[in-house]
């Protein structure tokens, strides 16, 4: 009889029969002998509808008004999703992120949760009502005024929920199955993971595979809340994002797989500051540039420099969409740094292998490069951190090197098991 | 520098492009110094697509979350209008009902407006923005759940606010001029008023004129609010809708005139019981049965009852809507009653003349019906106010009867000034 929250993205959904389908499901919780709490995201495409709505009007809409506007999503996502409960003979009751308490800051389009309170959740769900909260929204404490969370906003309600109610468990639905040891899209021997720790989830995500918001992540991470990654179009279990020390507790076979998956990234681009005089200060002027230009940048590799001219390359990468505001930014400083050129790259992909079995196990890199180099791949740049090893390919070898990596440390299995039903919610 | 409430109904705000024109015409008024608070309605159909999404999941939505659902054409409008004021320059914020301090009883679907606390508003206006409020909807006192006002919802809220703000003018756009002595559509020579009472204007709402709200006049004629009606589709002073003692102020020629306007409904239905034995209790029967189908009855005529049967008939008018369920509800009752028959006939129209001077004028019914007797006109029913007459006729004889009323009573003017702009709003 424990609380189960749940959060159903906007692919799940997108039209009244997956409404009517995500409601059979959420019944079928309840009569399991659960108390449950849905968090739903927009239905489909309706986000980016509304925002083409307010870019008709105004060409740089105001944040306060845009967040008011796009929470309109929700609200009708989730009073639809409460009839079609109630259709089915069940009470059903729906909260904006105001009513179910998720507290904000002001911070309009982007908004932290700096509390929940969700008494209102609780008198219904202790009335035996099921709760749909609106994902992805909250209100300001200081302004009173409509916030909207950005990015994986509607997981991270639902985690941040699942904490304040200490559900059992937060399940995550999605039109994907869980999480897999590569996209089964590129690796048709992918394997779905059976539980995964918060700390390989979070590499796995940063380095490019499109499962669970970084930010839900650390949520779910801070206050130990088990999340449950499954899809919204079958009844398999799907992947369980624990605690390290739970990944391999029910396991028979204790001697855990020293790399969990591989992670893959197309939309990273690369740029290379040639001829740059090695001297102090002259790579803080140039990441100064590109911080103030609110560019995010990822790997960084700097060239020993030339003895006989004492110039150095400097090489990084950044989000291929930002490469125009980064070469703009860059080119004003080419006078006072004095470098000769700057080369832009956006052909470039990289590819991470993830595993918390890895610091204990010496050799991997060696074996991830071996692996690369007999499949023909060239390494550009190559970053490492505690449980994981990426490196920076041309974009036309990222498919030869995920494979390479997935066959190198054993991951696949022997049957094709992976399904990906449709796009990505919100 | 008084504060000036503007209400735009969903044909106003239909696309982007008419809320950029109806965004210019609020910063017009803002530049001439007034404060600013503007209700606004859903766009277009919004409304209407909503409702249709709530069928295709259920089929009668419960009314709580038909409300959270309908909320959301609002907010969607109120955030765009603020947006393309913004883009024009100006401070704009927009409040959701319950911001806005619309507080109401809990019936979903036909809430009443119970208290209005508007310190938001007057917050933002006081700082120099434009506050823009979402019409149509509140939040319960006791349950705290969002609710929606039901027909006519937005003008209220409109009218509402201006009282509680102690607003100058409550200005009420559509796509018409303002109010006219009859339906310019059937009527070449009607021509605008320019002042008409609050009662007067009851009894055109309430007769079939479709101009505002009987509700919306109730509530600004209780506070003595003047109501300004116009086009949002150009500059001309619409109608001021003021108390009756007011009407004639600012005329030279002091001398009203008797007739105000002529209405016409074309939506009502007759029914006639026949050959019902005249004996107490049995009228009662036959509208109690009526009343418990909730259905609405407005004219009823009972005959002489023939001295040799000692049986009469009974006819009455109701929408035309309900025909089917009362004649329903009536049938079950023949047996009892012992009646002989039931007539429907829904090919009649009411035709009203209205006019505040009615009352001290002796005549006007005779007028009325002489000129409709010289139009060819057949009377089948009659009903009076104070400042009221109406007829029953066959509905092919509508258009003749408000022409020979309106010429009757010299309303018309020479030119043709009328102008209808397209649908009308929420």
């Amino acid at each position: 009889m424990g609380i189960v929250v749940q959060k159903y993205g906007g692919s799940s959904v997108a039209d009244a029969a997956g409404i009517k389908r995500v409601a059979q499901r959420i019944v079928n919780t309840k009569k399991a002998g659960h108390q449950v709490v849905v968090v739903v995201s927009a239905m489909g495409d309706t986000t980016d509808e509304l925002i083409d709505l307010a870019n008709e009007v105004s060409p740089l809409p105001p944040a306060r008004e845009l967040d008011m506007l796009l929470t309109a999503g929700e609200r009708i996502s989730m009073a639809v999703l409460a009839m079609a409960i109630q259709n089915l003979g069940h009470e059903a009751r729906s909260f904006t992120g105001s009513q179910a308490g998720v507290i904000t800051d002001a911070a309009h389009g982007k908004a932290k949760i700096i509390d929940v309170t969700p008494g209102r959740i609780e008198a219904a769900i202790n009335e035996g009502a099921i709760a749909i909260v609106a994902g992805f929204q909250g209100v300001s404490q200081t302004t009173k005024d409509i916030t909207t969370l950005g990015r994986g906003g509607s997981d991270t309600t639902a985690v941040a929920l699942a904490v304040a109610l200490e559900a059992d468990v937060c399940e995550i639905y999605s039109d994907v199955d869980g999480i897999f040891t590569a996209d089964p899209r590129i690796e048709p021997r992918a394997r779905k993971v059976p539980r995964i720790s918060y700390e390989e989830t979070l590499e796995m995500a940063a380095q490019g595979a499109k499962i669970l918001h970084l930010r839900c992540v650390e949520y779910a991470r801070r206050y130990g809340m088990p999340v449950h990654v499954r899809s919204s179009f079958s009844e398999k279990e799907g992947t369980w994002v624990v605690k390290a020390e739970d990944v391999h507790q029910e396991d028979q076979n204790m001697e855990a797989a020293i790399i969990t998956g591989v992670a893959h990234d197309r939309s990273q681009a690369k740029i290379t500051v040639v001829g740059v005089p090695d001297k102090p200060g002259e790579a803080a002027a140039i990441f100064r540039a590109v911080a103030d230009a609110q560019i995010n940048i990822d790997m960084i590799v700097q060239n020993v420099s030339a003895a006989a001219t004492s110039l150095t390359d400097i090489s990084f990468t950044l989000p291929a969409g930002e490469g125009q505001t980064a070469m703009t930014a860059l080119s004003r400083l080419q006078e006072s740094v004095g470098f000769d050129s700057l080369l832009y790259d956006d052909s470039v992909g990289k590819v991470s292998i993830v595993g918390a079995g890895m610091s204990s196990s010496p050799g991997i890199s060696a074996r991830f490069f071996e692996a690369l180099s007999e499949a023909g791949v060239n390494i550009e740049m190559i970053s490492t951190s505690e449980i994981r090893v990426s490196v920076v390919v041309a974009e036309a070898q990222v498919e030869a090197a995920v494979n390479a990596a997935h066959a190198a440390f054993e991951l696949g299995s022997d049957e094709i098991e992976a399904v990906v039903y449709g796009g990505t919610g919100r």
